[in-house]
């Protein structure tokens, strides 16, 4: 689906100016409206990249990247995202810097910030504690502008948690919309989250818990599915059930991946460790316990291995809408015969739809980008507007000579 | 206090252009109008920065930082005055780089040199050998350029050395110029420069060596207390005293914290180990002795707890000027409950002054980014009225749509 | 050798737009046109840097590096021509990336070249796999860009594999065209390229490959010399063989270091490993066989020092034309008494060149930019022509106020 312009910035225009200079760390704190905008500024970007325009809005400033676990798409599209707009990526390393030397959140917090409007922040490995720590952060720097430490409030975006992982979630929803072709066309869909087999453990529980958060307040009919102990939260199961109900769309837990694909549209396979786990791996790690930490990846591993059936096969794609459900991942997918000799997918599936989820993963860079601009400029209209306007070329132009 | 900025721009003509093509190395070197006009330069850039006027005066051009210690501040703070003129930071890590196969100084200075602007260094652990090393770079970079390897010479920055921490005492001092409003109230002021216990060892010298060279300049009243045996480097307690004759400071040294904190203006407790021990543990970390090395932490700490009463306590702060002194500190500091058992300063003398020791680190980049345009430029002055005179933003403009 | 810009663009015009979207893998898959034309680009280039003219083409985009070996040099000047260009430099360090978890050749290059304009690879660790890794990125990359997953194909530039070194051998030749003045008077010059002893084994094949597959070209008389057992690639003499054919130069493998040096006009004595020991090593690589890796240094360095005088004396030096050939050297070289006990080269010899060896490494900025800007602009020559002509600062102009 392919819009011009115009239309981009006449859907855009009345959702204008919505989330400045409010963090996003979650999408389930943020309004239909806040979404839609931020969807459609991520369009305009994209626009605006692929015709050679330059969307350049910082002469200078630093974009501050702290990354707390392992990351190749999110640290690209982060690193993207802040040049596109004209800042400068720099990584807190917290072996390199002196935190380390026992330096508090707060100060921190501060000390990286005198020229900075952006920082994100993925911290997804303990429960309980990576979006705490991304509003302790944001507080550290609320006091800092308001003293007079800060020339500028640094705008907070979450690159994964323990709750959430917006920057994907968004970008899976970018993906959707323009794969189906309006946020209207969305409505009633099936699409099923599903637990997937891994031979791995101790992956994170946001890419479940942000789509079904998510997808459940475009309509859509969403149906999560693990075995018996693979729990998510809570509290986004709830989320999950509220924005059915304030949506109009559904949502429910089954126990079986082939009732779940039953007539789906959509299927995401994907491994995860049960939130229990995830608790008691965060002690754990909490009290660097080695040894505790062995038996646990064994005994997870040993459950996981009752679940080899959990993978998304053509058999099990024969049961989805007219056989055709669009297969979707956060990649890397663990692939069957690929990268591992059981896992989440079969091969002939995953390269069925391989370029799809490459496609899926490009939306990435422009989610971010979007969310840095609505967070800087109180007239995300207003600004795209005037870079189309002006037109500047991204690349020297050449190959009109 | 506040400047307009035709004030800083009438202030620093009067010094215009006194560092072009020079090192800064150690403030000694420089004459009080050398560092007059580092510190208007600073005030320049800071008010273009808080007016969203761009201070880009680079369309390329790399800053390299060689950083041999620990950094979170001076590393965000070198990266922030980098990006602030158009230059790109790159990082020597001498783990990547082929140094560890054998290159010599001569050689690498001169093959990282050949886009770059200024090259910013920190090596602090050898006493005897971090300036040295600076001045070594130093000569192999005129050596380069003079025999046309180098298009340009790159400016050396000292981001802390075995001697002094240029970018910090200067920090310092702007802060104190902003605190008391002029270099002429600053005249007579005391300042009382006191070792503090730290449950740590090894901490460096050169912020107490920087803060006693720098302050005697402006006739101030510098005192030094130490515990018996933990002094600093000769050469520095020299300088300051040659300073506090030539410039109608004082200097002197004591053996106690309160007599330093009585009726003192300003107090900055901090912890170093005793230069005598700098020079056993150089030794030690030449021959990669971890035996001895063991044996002198182990010696230093049980010196170092003989002085836990070296803290700086509600009680002791009394003794201050009206009890009101301005605490300072180049962070992080120990903070007894806070960080550490027993360290430094009281929990709430810290908290109390917490938000000024914050605004005085965020003097660095602007301190830093001076450094760099007044050893680029031929006229600061000239170069901050044309930027003023231009006023392109920094960031795009979007509150007044 | 001077040339005025007019003079540079006039010779570039000849050549023009050879290169356009075309990966720059191995200098011998190029013309004798391609070439000029990339060396007139690097020349022109270097004129607008040392007459402080803009050379920003990109306003955003990302030019990637993965470094699989240790850099000083390429990784500064990857990172110097990047910056040249107006791109922004982003290491893909595969430890911190996901690589670590199984992701495939194919995704990652995808998942890191949403907005990359150029990907700069370093792989010359295993005989046979670096060059074919860059290919399979290649590829990767043709089917993103076909499939509509990549905006723009990135470029790829070999910053040294298995086989070649071309960023080296084209700045060698770049050094070469200004000594001697011309292309043409580089016809019938000797350059004797020879094995030398080294105290360290398993220096990589790339160097000495690119300057016989390269050198040959230009109708020089290239003699190869090494010890029995010191092979090359086959395919790399084959391809020396058919190009001294073709480009009416001469070829020849040699014996001894004396016979090479007699009546050469350049020598280039540099250490490397047999390719047969580099096969072995390969292998002892992959299955990460560290006894068998031990027993082969011991083995290499045992057979090296049966060549100790393969060194580069003055008496050796004494055989040149007139005494006074041309020393080349890559860097960093092992120089007897100052980097090791025995080594490439003798002190007095070395140090009498070294400034030729740093104005050597100094081509190698503008060289990389050439092939970023050849890759990506179908007219060179308009693209520098118009730089030339709006004549935008690099560094904002000082000097005459």
């Amino acid at each position: 689906m392919e819009y011009s312009f115009n239309e981009i910035l006449r859907k855009l225009r009345k959702y204008d100016g919505r989330m400045y200079d409010t963090d996003f760390l979650l999408t389930q704190e943020k309004s239909q409206d806040d979404i839609k905008q931020l969807l459609y500024v991520a369009m305009g970007l994209k626009y605006l990249y692929e015709n050679n325009i330059s969307t350049k809005c910082f002469n200078s400033g630093l974009g501050i990247s702290i990354f707390r676990d392992k990351s190749t798409r999110t640290r690209f599209s982060f690193a993207s995202a802040a040049n596109l707009l004209g800042l400068t990526v720099s990584d807190l390393d917290e072996e390199k810097s002196q935190i380390s030397h026992g330096e508090t959140v707060r100060e921190t917090a501060n000390m990286i910030s005198f020229m900075t409007e952006i920082i994100g922040i993925r911290d997804d490995m303990y429960i309980g504690m990576g979006n705490s720590y991304m509003r302790e952060v944001g507080q550290a720097l609320d006091e800092g502008f308001a003293k007079g430490v800060l020339p500028q409030r640094p705008g907070i975006v979450n690159l994964q948690c323990d709750i959430d992982h917006p920057t994907q979630s968004l970008a899976d929803l970018l993906h959707l919309y323009n794969y189906f072709g309006s946020f209207r066309k969305l409505k009633g869909k099936k699409i099923a989250m599903t637990w997937a087999y891994s031979p791995s453990y101790g992956k994170p529980l946001s890419v479940p818990q942000g789509i079904i958060s998510l997808m459940t307040r475009f309509g859509m009919e969403v149906v999560l599915a693990h075995p018996e102990g693979y729990d998510l939260l809570p509290e986004s199961i709830e989320v999950a059930n509220q924005h059915a109900n304030e949506y109009d769309g559904s949502f429910k837990v089954v126990k079986s991946m082939d009732e779940a694909f039953q007539n789906a549209d959509i299927v995401y396979p994907k491994s995860w460790a049960p939130f229990s786990v995830m608790q008691r791996r965060t002690e754990l790690l909490k009290n660097s316990d080695k040894d505790g930490l062995k038996v646990l990846e064994k005994e997870c591993l040993e459950n996981n291995a009752k679940y080899k059936d959990w993978t998304c096969t053509q058999e099990k794609m024969k049961l989805t809408k007219g056989g055709k459900a669009l297969y979707m991942h956060c990649l890397p997918a663990d692939i069957t015969g690929v990268s591992c000799v059981e896992g989440e997918v079969e091969k002939e599936v995953f390269e069925k739809y391989r370029i799809n989820t490459y496609i899926e993963a490009g939306y990435k860079p422009y989610v971010i980008a979007a969310m840095m601009l609505t967070n800087r400029f109180s007239s995300p209209y207003q600004l795209l507007k005037s870079l189309y306007t002006e037109s500047d070329w991204r690349v020297r132009p050449y190959k009109n000579w």
